[in-house]
């Protein structure tokens, strides 16, 4: 066996890995525009820095990129009089992919000023030109004085021809000769919106058509000392045309220990329904990039409008490397605690106002204390719930106004909700009679919300309103005595359950205020939240949804009306009342529908 | 000026494209494994093949594929005992990235037999490996006679160690040096369902931690007409263990003009909710690639459930690419074909099992005729509607039941339909005692068919049950003559009017059947239509989701009780009964709610 050992370098065959790259590089092909026009950006920026650092001392005139169309000819332009190329520099930065002139520019100058206003990053973005051209063709000036402009032409093969050419003025034309099966692009509509959408806030005036489509200087770029109230307004009707005033907003700013700028607003969202995400969008250096935000904002800040700006944000990666990037769980964190801040700050500076935009940032508060457990620290202190008087209260303010009245003989606190004030009317009216408070908590989000609070607040409970008997809902060990005999109370029993049949409704005969109804339908805490939770999807609560629900039947011992009817002459006679009592019952808790409605309603007609 | 001309060649800087494939090629760094078990599979089917052919005379033995780890060293390793690679071939094929080798042994045997079963394609997967490995070694020996083993060691970056090596059998083993940041797969449950995700079906046996994990020839690989009922629902068992059984099957099979098999089941779905997508499977040559389906499968059927094994259905490419590719296309409606005729077949061949089934899967063919053309042209002689009682209709027979009874004075059929058999069970029991027929439409999906039918059934009209009263549901141009003289009347307008004060409620008496109830609510079907589309966001509906509903309240001037209303001596009294009438008349509808239903429910009971 002869012995061999040795070394080599990988290689990628170019005429392999062109067509992946010009096909697959990016999911839409309208990126070619963003690539293209962000190029040219970045060579205006380029020849700007050279002038101020005195590396460039012709007339810098007045930057800008510009971008026509020709329908008959089927090509694009897009011309710059920024940095412009030399033949040299053509085949320097062009014929190799991979190889970004602007990380070598950065490189560079770093020590000469900041790096930012430089897009570029790959080196990958000028071939996303052959995903919609089948040829390419550069002509370009250098800014060089004496140089002479060249021209390149490549037809997608990896074969280039270069010469030289005229130009009169300095900078660089990208004509892109469209390919067949992308002459959608051949559109102003198109390529308008397209511009407006990834350009709008580039940082050198872009025209197309002869106008300019961009806002060069975007308000988060500004410092918020020179800013009023009305700007950041004005530039959420930029961003959002025709939609409700935001509440208020954020304006980020860090430097350290990583880049971004922003500015966040808090609309109104009034439900669940309401709620819009894909409303913040992202850009790196002015460039838009995406509004799925999945991942670099926390998921309960998703509700939020606004632009975020970050160089640190890699972009055309995949989702589980944002995950996993620590840029990203920082930025992640800091969003979530500039808003707490935010808030505990609009809580102390103004009360008033905070109760008043409750009702359209109690979602995202609730939502932001369930998924983040330092968000929850902060906005215990300001988070409001409400009663059904519609006063509103802290959490230590709520157990203090409860405290009197609503404490069982175990020394805990109860806590009553209801999830509809129309539905359970009958419930609340009979609570408030007791002197009780009743929360409204009647968002999808709320049965989150009361799970969480039970396990962070020591010696609470929560109970719906109906969840029992008004005596027995809040437990002070003191009984009604009741005026039926036992066997009496017996008999009464037998007669609802005869009238019932329904094995899920289980009949009991309590002492109960005279005030209160003869019967009602009440529905076991617990066992309401397995089944509500099985509804939603909550894991593993498969088993509950399957079961039927069930439901108590309180008699009301102590109700005249149950009195008349043990004095009833026949079981007949008994049985229709108890029928009448129990269907008024059942009304109460919307459970008397279908052919029982009817008939209950036939039957009340025919009696009058 | 002096001119230049000079061509040349795109080349790209392998030093600078290696780190953006090695980190960026693939979204989820698990498919490393995907990727090298399926080059240890080609190597496999590779001596499978020469061996067939006669270019491979050696000992073949039990091809398997080996996937191991060793926790201690931070190794996994894949082994093969198939066609194995000379120092030679390796340099070849794995320096040079983009190479791809399957290519070129499918192009130089394809004449020789099919070209099944080679998996491999662009030559990247390789270079996955470098994804979670520091350093990635192989140690191949070639099934060529006399053949050397050799070595291959790279560190990730572009230089690479060749060495001759020892290695007793044919095959290779790649050993992957765990990177320190992915260390997670050093695990055997994280391999182990790795493997079971991507390999579950992969036809060479492979095996981990002494155990078979797949199974190398799945259903869907054998001839439909070797196939049991039993063996289809053993298979979707396989697929979805604990799962209730499918309804039928398709197995799907073509050649031309591109390859699929596939099996596709039909769940038993019996609400929008329970829809459960990316159900279905997607396959390339056995190789588990996405479950997300969509742009393949037409949206409707993604409600089935099963496996797709195309190897035309091109991978790792963009949903725009996709969409637009025209296998995609072609394999969208042959798939809806196919699912069109067996239901068809079915329907024809065995009615009564037909609509035994309807419940499960009229969701399916609904949602098919609304969103597919062709789906409905042929769906429409098999899509059935049930009434009420039960009874199943196709189209045209229901046309034909209905016709006599339920066509109006202008010769158009009306259908009468309810969304809630339970609400509006008043309604129900006024049209079945008039001879009608109602239709149960309660599914979300049955307001877009009902949209769809009107459009496409000529001289149709359909209207809720409760849209008007029975007697103006049907208009046959019959009026009953009322009662009351027009005084009398406005009277009782008047009376209700004042009763409801509420503008949302519009009161007006007609003569109706003394049998049916002394007021009813109605809600006028086109208002309430645009209002439950802007419910669902229907395109442009906002202003109607902002309109409040308004109800008609319809007195019945020959009901006992308006006479009886009419004679009362004081307008308390009166307006006492017209209260409990409308109370009545709007608890039929579940309109009756909160405080209004409280005062009803106690004004009820003090009146027994």
């Amino acid at each position: 066996m002869n012995n061999m050992k040795e070394t080599g370098n990988i290689s990628i065959h170019t005429e392999n890995i062109f067509p992946i790259i010009k096909k697959f590089l990016y999911s839409d092909h309208e990126i070619f525009l963003r690539e293209l026009v962000s190029n040219a950006v970045d060579a205006s920026q380029k020849i700007k820095r050279l002038s101020s650092i005195g590396e460039f001392n012709g007339e810098l005139g007045e930057l800008k990129v510009k971008v026509s169309f020709d329908k008959e000819a089927k090509t694009i332009t897009i011309s710059d009089n920024g940095i412009g190329m030399t033949a040299e520099e053509i085949k320097k930065y062009i014929n190799q992919i991979a190889f970004s002139g602007a990380t070598e520019f950065v490189e560079k100058y770093k020590d000469k000023g900041d790096d930012k206003g430089i897009i570029g990053h790959f080196g990958l973005g000028f071939y996303s030109a052959f995903m919609v051209a089948s040829e390419v063709e550069i002509i370009s000036k250098s800014h060089q004085e004496g140089a002479e402009a060249a021209q390149w032409i490549c037809d997608g093969s990896t074969e280039y021809t270069i010469n030289s050419a005229e130009k009169a003025d300095r900078g660089t034309d990208i004509i892109l000769h469209i390919a067949e099966d992308s002459e959608e692009f051949l559109d102003e509509f198109r390529l308008k919106s397209i511009l407006e959408k990834y350009g709008k806030f580039l940082p050198i005036p872009i025209e197309f058509q002869e106008k300019t489509i961009n806002n060069p200087s975007p308000l988060w770029t500004k410092s918020p000392s020179e800013l009023t109230d009305e700007d950041y307004l004005n530039f959420y009707e930029e961003l959002y045309p025709f939609q409700e005033k935001p509440l208020f907003w954020i304006h980020l700013n860090v430097d350290y220990p990583f880049n971004l700028t922003g500015i966040l607003y808090f609309p109104k969202v009034k439900n669940e329904f309401q709620l819009q995400r894909e409303k913040i969008q992202l850009y790196s250096r002015q460039v838009f990039i995406t509004d799925e935000v999945k991942d670099i904002v926390p998921e309960f800040l998703m509700l939020l409008h606004g632009v975020i700006d970050s160089p640190d944000i890699p972009l055309n990666v995949s989702r589980s490397f944002l995950q996993a990037d620590s840029n990203v769980k920082k930025i992640n964190s800091y969003i979530t605690k500039k808003v707490a801040d935010k808030l505990q700050e609009l809580f102390k500076s103004d009360r008033p106002g905070f109760e008043e935009k409750f009702a359209n940032i109690g979602l995202f508060i609730k939502y932001g204390m369930i998924s983040d457990e330092k968000f929850f620290e902060k906005a215990k202190d300001f988070c409001l719930v409400e009663t059904t008087a519609n006063k509103l209260y802290t959490l230590d303010e709520y157990a203090e106004e409860v405290q009197a009245l609503q404490t069982d003989k175990d020394g805990q606190k109860v806590y009553l909700y209801t999830t509809d004030v129309q539905q359970q009317d009958a419930f609340i009216q009979s609570a408030i009679q007791k002197g009780y408070s009743v929360l409204k908590m009647d968002s999808m989000i709320d049965a989150h919300f009361i799970n969480q609070m039970e396990s962070k607040i020591e010696k609470t409970q929560w109970k719906r309103v109906d969840a029992d008997s008004i005596d027995k809902l809040i437990d002070t060990g003191i009984q009604l005595e009741a005026i039926l005999t036992d066997d009496q109370k017996n008999a009464v029993k037998a007669i609802f359950e005869e009238t019932l049949n329904d094995k899920q409704k289980q009949v009991s005969v309590e002492a109960m205020s005279p005030d209160e109804l003869p019967a009602i339908v009440t529905q076991n805490e617990f066992m309401r939240r397995m089944s509500d939770m099985s509804k939603t999807g909550g894991g593993g609560m498969g088993m509950f949804g399957n079961m039927p629900m069930t439901y108590q039947i309180t008699i009301n011992a102590n109700h005249p009306l149950i009195n008349k009817l043990i004095d009833l002459p026949s079981d007949e006679e008994k049985k229709n009342l108890a029928k009448q009592i129990a269907d008024l019952a059942l009304l109460s808790q919307n459970l008397l529908t279908g052919a029982d409605l009817t008939a209950f309603i036939k039957r009340t007609v025919s009696g009058f």
